[in-house]
């Protein structure tokens, strides 16, 4: 028996799909976060928490945006705060995995690592981690609805400027 | 010329396939690690060596299960012993390689690199390799008849708690 | 709306191309450096910088081969200097962004990580960045016609022996 059912083929979903995962990825490590709010509908929730909370249900997070306004203020603050050493990040997203496959909405597992380089070359992996994500279509194009990134460890809630 | 030759699209494999290796990462990655004997057949053959021992043939491994009681063995000892700090991991899985595709049988190359975040917050890369499957349809489904995990380093034979 | 139009799909490339990017990682993880000028086009772009230089548009790269020829004096070095101590690198590649696609080539954009290992078992993340690939279609196989390794930081001039 091949593998070509649709029941056993329900994995995939639409190339504008990934790409919007590869987007968002490529978004923040191009220092391109003025693009990034517009890859989320309005209104939508990003939220940044750690495993533990998650696990708990406890609704405590280290960041928290639930409009396109708030994720705008988010790069206004990154971008004119200064408060923080200059830095860069590198994704890398893997391990995808389809919960949920609609016609329009689509609810997406993945696991993330992030990089972070700073100024003088030193570079450490930064954070890693889980999205779960809720992607639906609007205005004919795949945007992130949800996206809850929940991280592994919880030390870091000082240290996050850039959005992960 | 296009690429549309099925001589050259021989990449790709069923969305359950890739779906397969995904369930494995997030079924260790979320310690629902009782499910994780269910993605191997029985009798399978599941294992983790070394880059020097594999290239020399040697047929030392660091683990070596070839049934699902087996792995399920591996589960209770991870559950009650306990000897261990407790920690988790997380999966990054890539470069994903078809090297033979047939109708209800894949053998498969992939990439990994593990994370293992302690307790207490601290993270650290724990594990870098391969894997090399092979993938069979059993009972309709997609499951691991042989998983080698082939680590780039020897140095983690008394750490390996939690499979890779 | 589903997401089945063309406009909205076109991240998608021929499985031949994303396996083109597959084997590149593993002919350099496998130690079959000999077969990685073949994954190129004669005349190519072969290029290694900096993401401050490239931003800049500096000229001055870490390496750089614009032919087979080039990337092979670059293979014999490796294998007859050994002024460097032997290690093994291991690459994961995601991300992937479809930047052009046409019937017979293609440029790609991916995020990349490398991990190296020294003889006695130390590993770290050696290397983090982006690829900027132009692929084409050559004898009726895919292969690189340029793929520019621009890295994160700048500080691995003297280290890097084998090709990210």
């Amino acid at each position: 028996m091949a593998v070509t059912d649709t029941a056993l083929d329900n994995a995939h979903v639409p190339g504008a799909v990934t790409a919007l995962l590869a987007e968002y990825a490529h978004c923040i490590d191009d220092d391109r976060i003025e693009e990034w709010p517009g890859l989320f509908t309005d209104p939508c929730l990003y939220r940044i928490t750690t495993r533990d909370n998650h696990a708990r249900g406890f609704p405590a997070s280290i960041m928290m945006c639930d409009s396109r306004g708030m994720l705008m203020d988010r790069v206004v603050s990154v971008r004119t705060a200064n408060v923080f050493e200059p830095h860069r990040y590198r994704h890398i997203v893997s391990c995808l995995q389809v919960v949920e496959s609609g016609e329009a909405s689509w609810r997406l597992r993945s696991n993330y690592l992030v990089t972070r380089t700073m100024r003088d070359g030193t570079m450490a992996v930064f954070s890693t981690g889980e999205y779960q994500d809720r992607i639906v279509l609007d205005e004919g194009e795949p945007r992130f609805n949800e996206r809850i990134v929940i991280c592994d460890h919880g030390m870091i809630n000082n240290l996050i400027a850039l959005p992960l």
